[in-house]
C-alpha cells in the first residue's frame, strides 16, 4: 500500500486519475490539491465521484506532498518543474502528466513551450513513460515524464516499423484526430459545444507541441536523426478518443506487417494488434488503457496505413501514468486498469 | 460460483450484461445464445470485449440453459414466456429483462403488447425486480420480471411520496427523457444518427407500454386504485441515460422532502438522494447502477418537482438484473456493480 | 429600404441577425457594433459569413446608431435600457432581443434581474414582440421587447387554451428543453462540449427568469391574475432548438383541440398547427422562424399535452425580431424569413 | 422556367434537391418519384418541407419523366443507367447523382461496382460534372455525371497543384473525413446513433469506390497516367460535412501556394481559397455549395498540407447538381445556391 498525491486535480486528467486510483487495490489516495478550490469537496466538482470519494481539495504543500510515495502532476505545463526537485529530495517519486520533462533538450523545450526550463539538470534522469518502449527503465525511475496523448498513439503505431528498419523514416505522415477533452477543462470559447459540435477541422497545422516529442522518440527508436515527420492534428466532435492514421513507405512489399505488430506487442498487455483488415473504433477503448492497432496495405498504394486508437485521457494520460506507477512500485502492470469499455 | 446463461446476447442489454458479469467475482458466464449468429465470437460483434471474452454465440437450447443456475433473457418481448416454464422446471432461475412478466393481468398484457400471454400461470409468482421496493421477495424468487427503464426512474422518484401518502396520487405527471439506446440495437431508420442527432422530440404521447407498468406499481405502492398518471417520453440526442422530471401535488407545503427521500433510501446502496437544490446529470450515472434523485419545491408552484436520473442500460436493465441476481443468490447486493461513471 | 444597426453583434443572436438581414430585400445592414472588437471583420469571427458580409465591428456610438431606422440590441440584459432613450429621441426605433423591456413592473424586473431599471418610463410604451398576440400594436411600435426563447415556445402553446377559457389556468406545467446555444456565446465551463454532450439535466428549477415573463403574458391572455405555472427548463445536448411539453387540464373532455389550434393560427404564417397525433421535431424548424405545435389528449390522462417546438435563435430571438421589424415598417410579415430547414 | 423531375426522392440527396429547387427562381419541380412510396406526401417523410412542398411521390414513369427538361437521379448506383437512354431519346437531359456515368472505362466500373454497365455507349458523352474543371463542356451537356462527395473535396484540393505541375503526382495522400449522412438514409445497424456517435474510425482502407473516380480525374488533370494516390476515408460523428486533409510533395519550396490557389479559383464562385494559415471548419459550409480551401507548408515538413471542406450533401451532391443544371440551361451559375451557413 502506497500513499499517493495528486497536484492539480481539477482537470480532466485529474478526475480520471481519481477514478482509476479509487479502484486500485494497492494505493491510498492521500491528498489532491487545487490552489483555487481549497476546501471544496472533490465530488462537488465531479458528480460522478459522489459516494466514491470523500476527499476535499487541499493547498499544494510540498511538505505534505513529500510524504507521499508518489506524486502525480495533473497541472498545466510549467508547474511540475517548479516542485519536482523538492519532492524528489524529500523522497517522493514524481510522475508528471504535463510536458515538463518530456523533451531532453531544454532549448527545444523553451522554443516550443515559450518558457525557460527550471530544472534542466533533471531532464537526463527523467524517464519517458511509454512502458512499451521503456519498461525496464521505468522500474527504477524516480521521475517519469508521462507521454502526451497524440505521441502515445502515434509512437506506438510507428514503433515496430522503425525499430526494425522496415520503413523509410524520412517521409512519415501522422494524420491524427482527437476528441475535445484533449483541450482540457477550462472555460474557452473554442471548445464550447456550440463551437465544435457538428463540425470538424484541423488545427495547429503550422506546428504543434507534440511534434518535437514524437520526433525525439522516433529518432531514438530509428537510431538516427533522419526522421522526417509531418503531423496534422484535428478536432473531432466527441468527448474522448484519439485516432491516428499513419502513413509510411514500407521497404519490402511482401512483408507481413500484421505478423510484425503481433510479435512486437505480444507481451504488452495494453496494446492490441488487431487482425489484418480491421478498423479499430475509438469507442472500443473508451475509458480503458488499451491501444488497438491495425495495419493495412492498400493494393493501390505504396504506403502502409497504420490505424492506432487510444482514449486520450487514459492510455494518453491518467491510465498510462498508473501503468507507470505499477512498474515503478513493482505491482502487476495491469493492476487497476482492467476495465472493459462501456459500449454503446 | 454460479453458472449463468444469457439468451439473446446481441442487443445493448446483452453486451451490458456481459460487461458487468465479466467483473463479477461469483459467476461463470457459461453461455450466451443468438439464433442468428451461432458460432460468431461475441467480441466480433462487440469490439469493446476483445481480450475480455472468449465466448461465441450458441443456439438457444433449453437443456443447456437449464443447467445454468440463472438465465437472463435479453430478448424481444414475447420470448421469455415461451422458454421460462421449461427452464424453471429444469431447475434454473430466470430473470427476464423484457416485459413478459411485468404486468400481473394477462388481459392488460395482451392489450398493450398485442399478443396473448403464453404462461399466465407464472404471473403471480413472478417478482417485479425493483429491489428498493421488493427486496425481501426477491431473495426467494425463482422468476424475476426486471423493470423497464422508464418505470425504474419514475417509480423510484414517486415511491417515497406515495408510500407515505404525502402527495395527491390522482394527478401525477412524468415527463421522461431517454437516450437513443433505449430503442435497442436494430437497424431502424428512426434511430440513425442523421435522424435523431441535433434534434429533440416527444414520442408515443397517445400511449406507451411503460404506462401500465408504472401505473400498476404506483397503485400498489399507494395502496389504492386511484393513481392518475400522465406519462410523456422523449428522445434525447445522446446514447445513454434517462432523466425523469416528475410533478406531484404535495399535500403539506412545509414538509421537508429532502429529508423524506434521504430517510427512505438510507439503506439503498444504488439510490443517491441528493441534497436540496441539486440538479442531477445523466452523465453522473453513466455506466453505473445508480439512481440519483433531487427534490425541488419551486417557490412559485404548488407542485413538487422530482428529478430522477439513471443509466437506462444499467439501473434500467442489465445492472438492475444483476442486482436482483445478487439478492436471489445471497451475494452482497453491490457485488460487481461498484463502478464510478467515466466523466467526462 | 431602411438602414439597420445591430448593437452587440458577437453573440449567437447577433450572427443570426446578420445572416437573416443579409437575405432581406428591404434593408441595408449599416453597422454592427462590438466594444471589444472594434475594427475586426465580422466574418473573421463568424466563418460562415466569409464572402457574404464585408462589415467590421464598430464602436457603439449613439449618434451613428440614431441615424438608423431601426436598431437591434443583441446585448446582455441591462444594456438596451441605457441607450434606448437616446436612440428613440434621435428618431430610431428599437428592438431589444434582451429582457430589458419585457417585464411591465420595474420591481419585478429588479427582483429577477438584480439591477434597478434605468428607464421605467418606457416600459408602458414597449410592445411585447409576439406577433401572434400583439400584431396590431407592433405596427406602430417605436420600442419592441422581443420575447425570450422559452416564453415564445410556451406562450404560443398555451395561448389558444387560455384565450378561450378552455383550460384551468391555475395548474399549468411547462416542461421545457433547450439546446445549448440558449446559454449564449461566452467562455463558460458549463457549456463546454465535454460538460454537456452525452448528458441531460434540468437547471434553475427553483426559479428561472423566463418564469415571470411567461406568467405576465399568460395572465394577460387569461384576463385574470390567477395563472399558476410550474416551469422547469432542461439542457439538451444539441446546438439549437426548444421543445416545450405543456400540460393543462382541459375543461371539456370532448373538445377537438386540433381544430381549436388550427383556427387560432390560421392566419399566422409562422405557426404550424400540426395534425392530431403528430410529434414535432426540433430539427424540422432549425434555422427557420416556424413554431410547430401538436396537441394530444392521452386516453389515460385528464391532461392535454401540447408539444411546441421552435429554433431558439430564430423564432426565439433573431427571426422573431425581424418579423417584428417587418410589421413595424409595413413589409410583408414573412420577408426574408421563408427558409426551409436544412435536414438532415 | 424549366420543368424538373427527381427520380428517387427518398434519400438525403433527394430531400436536399427538393429544398434547393424550391428556392430556385427558374424551375418548376414537376414530379418526384419513389417506387415504394407512391401517393405519400413528400412532407410526410421530410418534416422540414411542411408548408413548402405540396408534392406527393409518384411512380417512376419514363414518359412522364421525359416531359421534363431535366431529370435528376438521386437513386442507388445502377438505376440511372437503366433509364437514361430512354430519357435522353425522349428529349430530357439527365444529371445522375449516383456513380453510373462517372468512370469512363466500363471494365473499371464493373470491377468496383460489381455489375456490368448497361449503356457503355453513353460513357464517352457523359460530362463529369465538376464545374471548376469542366465548365465549358457542361454548358452543352445532355448527360452529366455528378461527382462523388469525397472526389469533389479531394479533386478541388489537388487541382491547382497538378494542373500546373507543381507537385509530385506519384505520392499523393488524401486522408478524408465524412459526416454520417454520406452513408445515406437507409436502415443500417452501422449508422445508428448508438453505433457511430462518440466514436471515430477509418473504413474501407483496403479500397473505396471513390478511389478510381479521383484517380481518373487526377490523371486527366496531370496529363499522365502516373498519379499515385493513397485514399483513406473516415467516419466523423456528425451529420454533414467532409474535411479532406491532403498531402503532396511540392517541388519548389519557395512557391507561394496561397497565391496559386487564389488565382486558380478567382472566377469560381463556389470555391473560397482562404488566406494562408487558415483552418476551415466544415460548419462554415454546412447547407451551402461552397468549398473552402486552405494551404499550409509546415516548417518541419517537405509536404504541403491542403485542407478542403465541403458539405457532402450540397457541393458534394445536390448543390453541385443544381450548379451543373444552371450551366446546362444558361442560368446564372449561382442561382438558388447563395445560402449562408447556419451557425452555430
Amino acid at each position: 500500500m502506497i500513499r499517493v498525491g495528486i497536484v492539480g486535480g481539477t482537470g480532466y486528467t485529474g478526475v480520471e486519475l481519481v477514478r482509476l486510483l479509487l479502484r486500485h487495490g494497492q494505493v491510498e489516495l492521500a491528498l489532491i490539491t487545487s490552489r483555487g478550490n481549497v476546501g471544496m469537496r472533490v465530488d462537488g466538482m465531479f458528480p460522478n465521484l459522489r459516494g466514491a470519494c470523500e476527499l476535499s481539495f487541499s493547498e499544494p504543500d510540498v511538505r505534505a506532498l513529500a510524504e507521499c510515495d508518489v506524486v502525480f502532476f495533473a497541472t498545466p505545463n510549467g508547474t511540475a518543474m517548479q516542485m519536482a526537485p523538492d519532492l524528489l529530495a524529500g523522497g517522493a517519486r514524481v510522475i508528471d502528466l504535463a510536458a515538463d520533462f518530456r523533451l531532453k533538450d531544454p532549448a527545444v523545450w523553451e522554443r516550443w513551450y515559450g518558457m525557460p526550463h527550471r530544472c534542466p539538470e533533471l531532464l537526463a534522469e527523467a524517464v519517458y513513460g511509454l512502458p512499451e518502449l521503456n519498461g525496464p527503465a521505468l522500474r527504477d525511475a524516480r521521475l517519469v515524464a508521462n507521454p502526451g496523448c497524440y505521441p502515445t498513439a502515434v509512437t506506438l503505431g510507428f514503433l515496430p516499423l522503425l525499430e526494425q528498419g522496415l520503413a523509410d523514416p524520412t517521409s512519415l505522415i501522422a494524420d491524427a484526430k482527437s476528441g475535445v477533452s484533449g483541450a482540457g477543462r477550462s472555460a474557452q470559447l473554442g471548445t464550447l459545444l456550440c463551437e465544435v459540435s457538428e463540425s470538424f477541422k484541423a488545427y495547429a497545422v503550422p506546428g504543434h507541441r507534440h511534434w518535437p516529442e514524437i520526433h525525439q522518440t522516433l529518432n531514438g527508436v530509428a537510431g538516427s536523426n533522419e526522421v522526417g515527420l509531418t503531423f496534422v492534428p484535428h478536432l473531432v466532435p466527441m468527448i474522448r478518443g484519439i485516432h491516428a492514421t499513419l502513413y509510411a513507405r514500407v521497404l519490402d512489399p511482401e512483408m507481413d506487417l500484421s505478423e510484425v505488430y503481433g510479435r512486437r506487442y505480444a507481451d504488452s498487455p495494453f496494446v492490441d494488434p488487431m487482425p489484418a483488415g480491421a478498423h479499430p473504433e475509438t469507442r472500443s477503448v473508451r475509458g480503458t488503457n488499451l491501444c488497438r492497432i491495425a495495419v493495412h496495405r492498400p493494393a493501390v498504394s505504396e504506403q502502409a496505413v497504420i490505424l492506432s486508437v487510444i482514449d486520450n485521457l487514459v492510455k494518453g494520460a491518467a491510465g498510462q501514468a498508473i501503468q507507470n506507477m505499477n512498474l515503478m512500485f513493482g505491482y502487476d502492470e495491469v493492476e487497476g486498469l482492467l476495465d472493459v469499455a462501456v459500449l454503446p
